[in-house]
């Protein structure tokens, strides 16, 4: 069997799925409006371990995860649903009714209202299925497909912390609630991250990005998805690259520049801009915004520069298969 | 913990989802245009098991089951997405393939554009969710609480099929391929049932009915929803219960009964029709329709004649918790 990305390319050709292929799909609502949407399937054991997390943070994750989907799209977000497969031992517990506070908490500052979905019981292991729509003026989601040579790229906030969290995870580190640790940090940003939707939505109404993507399998995938659909390359600057400070404490620079690199879940937004836009940037002074490279024609390849030398990138991010 | 149905309802109360309790949610589209949509999440060994069915008809009914919750708002359907968790196994023999394949074998038949979804993957078993949304006229939509008192209550085809397939098929009988002998009927029926979306978008274009829903989880439950919804009672009368006549082979007439008053997945409509549009139904000739009662006021109850007694209804149907 071929990877993930490659039965998507071959059902999304036999079948002509002409709506699959970015963060969203974008289908149109009515004459000034199109509608975005996504889904997001949150696997027990695969996606999310029960004894990293609790109910509340979890069901915030199960918004937050599709909300930054929305927000690469430059959409504001509408409604959502929610389907849920639970043991019965988690429904015994009351884990469900903790699991729909947390979900609840990031609907009030994203405002999302939740229209639907289902439950269904599971024999071991819990599955939430995360739908969220958006809404976005006719013609204007910001695709993986509009980046042009010359454009510069982007990214918000810092890279790798929440895999660093996760490795902390994995390692038998666990966090105190609101400690101001480097590791706590990191963890937090595995467990609880916060979708880029302001930004997203900031960055389509100012015709700011002719592209864009929502780093959730790590950046250089990301990166590899935006030249695919653009047919362009692209040149990256190692050392501009805005890896977590928090990083410094638990890793090496080079396990850190891995983990900004390729590690997932940081849900920041990786984006494209034209250079005669570059000044009107600065108007987001609330944002923090790090320019880490620029795009490229085809034929220049994907290309990042470390220590004087241009190599070839590769992307390392995360797949299921 | 409460059961699956009080839970619901809790949360519908303590988040104020208006959207929430009907086949479909109905959100506004365009100043014409309802939008409905639907959400049903399956999992293996809960809701279907792998060594009953094929990839194929698994494919089919995923779409099935959810275009049955269109037709029950008499909607046309117009997208799908769908969610997928799939072992590494499944991942490696190809199953996908076949699954996308049986999935598109029903859209050729009702028409609906794949518009994306997610696959991860699952530690052990199959989990699928599959959203569909369809278009209604606005204000349209049929609704589970639009019944009233004098209110004749029809359902569409035969009752218990589906239901009676799922206990020969717990029985170890299976079905041979084309068969046409009364167990490969019904056990074609919980295999590949067939959604009625035709008959419900025909009883909302001509504004025949004035509720609506689908038998997933059984008759009695189907219509204690109605009732419930509508704030309405009824009288059915049992001896009119159209049971389907494959299941007097393999099943006492009592079975057959339970079958088709308690038994799930026929995905047959059961609706409300005003009794001055009775004439009206006769012109749908090509459908199996059958009246099986007539709606109350709250106060008489939900009630069952059967050898003569008038009986309380209790609603058997299928709840996972």
């Amino acid at each position: 069997m071929n990877s993930e990305s490659d039965f998507i390319l071959d059902i999304k050709s036999k079948y002509s799925l002409n709506f699959v292929g970015d963060d969203c799909a974008v289908i149109p609502k009515n004459s000034e409006t199109d509608m975005v949407i996504t889904a997001d399937m949150l696997v027990e054991d695969v996606d999310f371990r029960l004894e990293w997390t609790d109910p509340f943070l979890l069901g915030r994750k199960a918004l937050s995860v599709s909300l930054s989907d929305i927000a690469a799209m430059g959409a504001t977000p509408t409604w959502a649903m929610l389907s849920i497969a639970v043991t019965e031992s988690l429904w015994e517990s009351g884990f469900l009714k903790v699991f729909y506070e947390g979900w609840h908490s990031r609907v009030h500052e994203y405002g999302v209202t939740l229209i639907g979905g289902d439950i269904s019981r599971s024999p071991d292991k819990l599955v939430i299925d995360s739908i969220v729509s958006g809404d976005v003026p006719s013609g204007n989601a910001l695709l993986r497909s509009g980046a042009r040579p010359g454009d510069l790229i982007y990214v918000s906030g810092a890279l790798g912390g929440a895999a660093g969290g996760l490795r902390l995870l994995e390692n038998g580190r666990r966090s105190e609630s609101n400690a101001a640790t480097s590791e706590s940090k990191l963890i937090k940003h595995q467990l609880d991250p916060t979708p880029q939707v302001h930004l997203g939505n900031y960055l389509q109404k100012h015709n700011l990005a002719n592209s864009a993507i929502d780093i959730s399998d790590g950046f250089s995938t990301a990166l590899f998805h935006i030249c695919e659909k653009s047919s362009v390359g692209c040149v990256v600057d190692a050392n501009s690259l805005p890896i977590d400070p928090d990083l410094m404490e638990s890793f090496t620079l080079e396990e850190a520049l891995d983990l900004a690199m390729n590690g997932g879940e940081d849900f920041q937004l990786l984006f494209t801009v034209p250079r005669e836009k570059e000044d009107l940037l600065d108007l987001l002074d609330t944002q923090n915004l790090t320019k880490v490279g620029v795009i490229a024609h085809p034929e220049d390849g994907i290309k990042l520069l470390n220590e004087g030398r241009s190599v070839d990138m590769i992307p390392k991010g995360f797949a299921h298969f």
